[in-house]
C-alpha cells in the first residue's frame, strides 16, 4: 500500500516562468528514461521478485521516493506554465517575436489539454508508455538495467541543468543530480552484492549451463565493419570480465551458412510461390528475351 | 555503407513447423531487446560518436552483426510457418482440439498480413519501435546500457530455449546465446576501459562539477519503504562504487519541503481556479451546512 | 511524497494457478481504465490543482489508494502464473490439448519477459500509455471523466468476476467492485457539490461567456441518421439539464455553407494545384474525349 | 451506409493565414477527444449497441454529424496553411525572427508531409488511435463517458476562442462550442432517461448483485493522503448518489492483508530465486559481514 | 457533410457464431490495411486536394463508402461474437479443450472492453492509428498508394476467406473483395489519367527539375547484395518505365565519399568527445599496455 | 549477413549547422516514409520471399543500399546540430530573438536525449515504428507498395530541398532524389516484369478464382457523394486496367442490406440489452408520458 504526504522532498520553486522550459522538464518526468519509468520499473521490480529480504526490501524503499519525483517535477512544471505567455492573443506582448517564439517553443497541450498543467509525456509531447520498463525477475540483468537507466537519467538532468539560470530549477535538478549519483552507486553495489554472495554470476542468466551454448564464439570479437581500431580494445584479448573465458578477435565471421531454400506455403495464402508454371514462366520469359537479342 | 551476403551466420533450420514458437521468437527479433533494438542501438551510436577509433569501430564492428541476427531469426520464423496448420478451414485436422489450440495460439498476423512471413513485432504483437533504443553520446552510461540490454536478451532466448524441442531452433539459439555471451562481456569489458583510460568515471556523466549537485544527499540510501532488511545491503554503508563517497543509511526522506502554493492560470484557459468569490462560496456552502446541522 | 508499506489493502491469494486469466487480469491493471490509468489521472489532476481545499485532498487520498490496486493486482498476476503452463517442453503435460489451449491462450510475454511476472499492459499486450489520462485543470469536466472511468473499470471487473470461479481471485474482484461502487458514487457527489457551491456549473467550462457561441444550435437535437426513434428521447424537447435552454427536434441539419474554394499552396511543396493549363489540360483531355465518341 | 454531400454544416473561413493555430486545432481534430474519437466512439457504440430504437437512433444520429465536424476542421487548417510561410528558404521574409517564429512554433509535417494538408494527429503530432475511445456495451457507462468527452472537448474548444483573432476561424469555433453545449446536455439526458425508464441503475453495472461485493468498503471514503479537508466533502458523509448507501470517512485504510510469500516460478525462466542455497548464502554473507565487523 | 442511412451495403451474417474469427476479422477492419484505413485516407485526401472536380469528387465518392465497410464488418464480427464461448466459467463446454483453445484464440477484449463488441483495433489488438494513412497532396503519389493499398486489402481478404466455412461471412467478403477488384482497377485508371491528362508525370513529383538531382545515378541499378540474378531484370538494362532514362546495372556502389570527422558538440551537453587529454589518455593507456607486453 | 564499410555512398557534409533543419530532415531518416521504413520494407521482403532469383536479389540488393541511406542523414543530422544553438543559457546570443526561434523549432530531444545526435524518429519526434512496414509475400501488392513508398519519399525530399539553402546538404538531397527515381522506376518496371512473365496478374491477389467474388459489383464506380464530376474519369467507363472487366458508373449504391437485429450477449458481459423487461420499461415510460400530454 502507499500513503501519501502533502509534502515535497525538496522544496521546487522556480524563480520565473518560462513554457519552453517546462516543456524541456517533460523529458525527465515522462520520457523514455524519465521518473514515471525509473517508478514503474522499481515497483514492477518489487512485485515480480522472487525472494524476500534486502533485494526486494530495496526496490520498493526507493520506488516510492521516485513517485515523489514525479511529483516535484509535475509540481515545477505547474509553476514554469503559471504566468508564462501560452498563447493567449490578446496578451499585449504577443507580436513581440521573442513571445512568439516563446509559444512556439512551448508545448502546445500544456495549454490547450492542461489548462498550464503537468502532463504524462516527454519533450516532444510523446506520451509515457510501459514498453520503457524492465521487469525480468532476473536480477542481475534488472539491477544493470536499473543502473544503466540511473546513467541516462543523470546525463538528462546534467543538460537541462545548462538550459535554465532559474536559481530554483537549478537548486531542483542540483537535488536530483545528487539522488541519482546515489542511485547508480546503489544499483553498482547492488550488482556486486548478488555476484559476491553467489546468487547470480555473469553472464546472465548465470544459471544457464554454458556448455550447452556454442562455446566456440563464446569469446570471440568478430569484426562486420571494416574500422582497424576495434582490435586495440580490452574486448579484443585478454580475460572476459565473467571470468570465464578469454577474448579473441577476428576480422569478419568465423562461421557461416547457406541460406535456407525458399518455402512454400499454402497457396490459399497467396504469397507469390515457387510453382512448377513459375519456373517455365521464367524460362519463357528468359528465352523471349535471347529470342529479341 | 552497408552490403550483404546472401549467407546466414550460422544454420537456421527447423526441424518441423511450429507456429505458436514462431510467435515466440519474435520477441528476440521485434521485442524490446530483441535484435532489431540491439542492431539499431549500436548503428546509432556509432553515428552519433564523438571519438573516433576503437570505440567507434567497435559499435558499428558488431552492428552490422547484429542485422545478420535479425536476418536469421526472420528466416527462422518463416521456416516454423511454413507447413503449420494456420488457419485454412478446409485442413482435415481443424476441428482436432491440438491443432486449434496450434491456430489460437499463434500470431495471426503471421497468416492474414504477412502470407506465413515474418514480421517486426514482438511476441504479443507489438510493432517495434524507436523509443526501444538509447544513444545517448554518453559512451559510460550508453555502453552499461548496452551491456544490460544483452543481459535481457540473452535472459529471453534462454528462456525460449527451454520451450522448444526442435534441435534445428535450439542449435540456432545455443549460437545466439553464445553471442550474447560475447557481447555482455564486450561491453562490460568496454565500460571498464572507457574508465581505466580516464575518459570516462562514474558516476555519469563524469564532467559534471559534483561539488554543485545537493551533496548531503549524494550517499544517503532513503528507505521509503517499511522494509527492515534494505539496511543489510552494501548500498547502506561503506565505500560507494563510484569511490568517491560513502554510503549511509535512513528510514524515511532526509529533506522535506511545503507543497507550493496553488498556481493562478489565466483565467481563459478556464481551469478551476482560487477566486475570491470560490472562497465565499466555500464559506457560504460550509454555513449552510453548519445550519442544517 | 509517497511512503510504501508491504502490506496489502486487501488478501490477494488465488486458489490455484490459471496464466490464461491472469492475462484476462492485465486489462484493469494495465488497459485503458485499468487501476495504473486510475492512479495516474488522479495524481496528475492533483498535481495541476489550482485550488487547495478539499478537492486537492480528495484527488491525492484516493489516487494513492490507486496504486495500491495496481500492487493488488500485481501480485495476484504474480501468484496465478507461479506454477501454470507456460510452454516449458519437457512439461509432461505438454501434449495435451487443455494445456496447448493453456499456453496459447496466455500471455507469452508473461514468461519470455516478465518470468512469470506481471507487466504495465493490457489483455491484448498493449503496453500502458500516457494519453490514456484526463487531467484538464477544470473540475467539472476532470470528476465527470472520473465518474465515467470508474464506471468503465467497474463494468469490466464485474466482466472477469464471471470468467473464474477461483474463489481467492472472485474475493479479491469483490473488494475491488465495492470500491468501484465507492468511487462511481463519490466522484459524482464531487460533480454535484462544484455545482451546488456555484464553483463551476454546467455546461463545462461554464465561465465561457455562452452569448458568444451560435446559440441557435445550442439546444438542437439534429438528426445525421435516418432512424425515427431519436425524437422520443428526453434529448429532442423539454429543458436541457443544464437549465439554459429548450431541447427541440429537427431532421438533417439546420445550417450549412459551401465547400471552401480549393487552395493553391506553394508549388515547391509538389502538390497537384490548380494552374492555368492544369484547367487546360482538363478540357482538352475533354475534347479528345468529345471527338472519340 | 453513409453518404456524403460536398457542403460543410458551418461556414469554415479563416480570414488569413497562421500556421502555428493549423497545428494547435489539430488538437481536437485529431487529439485524445478531438472529432475523430467523437465520432468513432458513437459510431463504434452504434455497431456495438443490442437495443434497437431510440437510444441506438442517437448515436447514429450524431456519429455522422461528428465526421463533417472532422471535414470543418480539415477543411479550416488546410486555409490556414495556404499562404503562411512553411520554411521555404527563398521566401524574403525568412530572416525575420516572427516568420522564424512561426515555422518553428508550425507542425512541420504539415508542410513535408501533408503539402499544407490536414493530418489525423494531435497538436503535438502524435497520430490518432484507436485506445482513444469507449464503447462497453454497457449504456449508463458509454453515455456517462460521452458527456465527459463533450466537456473535455468543449473546454479545448474555449481555450482554443481564446488563442486566435481571427474571426472566420472564431465563427467556426463558437458554432462548434454550441454544438458541445448540445451534446453535453444530451448526453446528461440520456444518462437521466436510462434511470428514469428503469433500464439501468447506478452503480454501473447495475445488475451485478451488489451483494456480491464487499459492501464494508462500498461507500467509505478511505484517505491516503494526509490532506484533512476531504472529509469536508458530501463525499465523506449523507447520502451517496445511487441511493444505495450511506458515506463514510476514514483516516488511512480500513482493511489490509499482508504480502503474499515470494513465488517459486520454474527454474528454467531464469529469474532470481529463493532456493536453499540463497538462503545459505545470505546467511553466510551476513557471517562474514560480522566477522568483519 | 456525412449522413447515414440505416441499411447495410450488403448482407452481413454470419451463419454461425466464432469468436475466434472474429478476431480475425479486426484486420480488415483495424489493420494497417483495414477499412478503417481507407476511409480515413479518402477523406483526408479529399480535404486536402487542390483541384476541384473528377479526382476529388472521385475520393469522396468511395471515401464515404468505405465507412460503411467498416461498418458492416463491425456489424459481422458483434454476431460472430453473439453466442460464442466467450470465457464466462459457469458455461457447461469450459472443460471442453475445444472451448478452451476458442477462448484462447479469441480476442480477450471482445469481452472484457466492449462486451462482445467490435473493436478499432487489428488481429492482434493493436489500436488503429492515424500514422496507417497518406495524403501528401500530390495526386500521383497518394492515387499509386491508394492502388497498392487495395491490393493489400485484397490480399487480406483473400486469405481471411479460406479461413471460415460460414457462408454468411464468405459472401460478405466475396463482396467484399469485389470491391476491392474495382478499388485496384479504379485507382490505376486514376493513375494513368493523371498522367495522360498532363496533370502529373514519373517520377513524382514531376514538377522537381530533374536536372538538379544527381542524374548520374538516376537509373542506374546498384546491387548491394551478392545475388546474380538481380542483373537479368528488366531494371537492369533497356528504358525506364517513366520514359526518361536508360538502366543500367553495377555491381555495388559507384559513387563514395570518406565518413565525415567526428564532432564536437558543446561539452555540457556531456557527450564523450575528442578532447586533446582524451588523446593523451589513449596514448597512455597504449603506452601502458606496451610496457605490460 | 551484413558487412559495413566506413565510407559513405554520397558526401554528407553541411555548410553550417541549422538545429530546425536537423530536425525537418529527422521525416526521411524515422518517418513514415523515410528510409528505415525503406530498408526495413525491402530486407522483410526478402526474409519472406518465397521464389529464388532476380526477384529476391532485387530486393536484397538495394535493401542493404537503404541501411546506407538512413547512415547519410544520420550523419548529416549530427553535423547541423554540431555548433547550433540547442539551448545552453549562458550561450551569449540566447536573447536574441532568431536564436530563440531556432531553440524553439528545433527538436528538444536532439539535445537532452541524444547530446546532439541523430534519433530513430520522425520531424515531430514520433518514434519509428514497425507498422510502417509492408511484407505480404504477395510479390505484385509489395511492389507497387514499394513504387508507392518511394514516390511520397521523393516528395518528401523534394520539398525539404527547398527548405534549406546549405549547399552541402542540397548536394545529398539531390543525391538521394536520384535514387528515389532509380527506385520508383525499378519498382514499376519490376510490376510490370512480374506480370509480363505471367507470375502475378491483375487484380491481386490473381490467384483468387474471381468468379467466388460478387462480379456484379467488380467494375462498378459507385459514387457515396454528390460530387457530379467523377463520372469524366475513365475509371467510370470503358475497359478496367486489368483488362478484364468495363468499368460502369451509378449514383449511389447499387446493393442494399437490413441492419441486422440487435445482438443478445450473455448477460453477464452487462451490456445493455433488449430484455423483456426493458421492452416493458419502455413502454411504460412512453405511456407515463402520453399522461403527462
Amino acid at each position: 500500500m502507499f500513503f501519501h504526504r502533502q509534502e515535497l522532498q525538496f522544496k521546487a520553486t522556480p524563480d520565473q516562468p518560462d513554457a519552453v522550459y517546462a516543456r524541456k522538464l517533460q523529458e525527465v518526468l515522462g520520457g523514455q528514461y524519465g521518473e514515471i519509468t525509473i517508478a514503474m520499473q522499481y515497483m514492477f521490480q518489487g512485485w515480480n521478485m522472487h525472494i524476500p529480504g534486502k533485494y526486494r526490501d530495496l526496490v520498493f524503499g526507493i520506488g516510492a521516493e521516485e513517485v515523489g519525483h514525479v511529483e516535484m517535477l509535475a509540481t515545477t512544471i505547474v509553476q514554469l506554465l503559471e504566468r508564462s505567455p501560452l498563447g493567449i492573443t490578446s496578451d499585449a506582448v504577443q507580436d513581440d517575436p521573442t513571445v512568439a517564439a516563446v509559444v512556439g517553443g512551448a508545448d502546445v497541450q500544456h495549454a490547450i489539454v492542461a489548462g498550464a498543467g503537468a502532463r504524462p509525456v516527454d519533450s516532444n509531447g510523446n506520451p509515457w508508455q510501459g514498453s520503457y520498463i524492465t521487469a525480468s525477475g532476473n536480477l542481475l540483468a534488472d539491477f544493470s538495467q536499473n543502473a544503466a537507466a540511473e546513467m541516462q537519467g543523470r546525463v538528462q538532468v546534467a543538460r537541462l541543468y545548462h538550459m535554465t539560470d532559474d536559481h530554483g530549477v537549478r537548486d531542483l535538478l542540483a537535488f536530483l543530480l545528487a539522488r541519482d549519483t546515489m542511485h547508480q552507486n546503489q544499483w553498482l553495489a547492488a550488482v556486486a552484492e548478488l555476484q559476491e554472495e553467489g546468487i547470480e554470476e555473469l553472464p546472465a542468466p548465470s544459471n544457464f549451463p554454458q556448455g550447452q551454448e556454442h562455446t566456440e564464439v563464446s569469446y570471440q570479437y568478430l569484426n562486420f565493419s571494416d574500422g582497424v581500431h576495434a582490435s586495440d580494445g580490452r574486448w579484443a584479448e585478454g580475460p572476459a570480465p565473467d571470468g570465464k573465458g578469454e577474448f579473441s578477435y577476428h576480422d569478419g565471421t568465423t562461421t557461416s551458412a547457406p541460406m535456407p531454400p525458399p518455402t512454400h506455403p499454402d497457396s490459399r495464402l497467396y504469397g507469390t510461390t515457387e510453382l512448377p508454371n513459375t519456373v517455365e514462366k521464367m524460362a519463357g520469359k528468359a528465352q523471349d528475351k535471347l529470342k529479341k537479342e
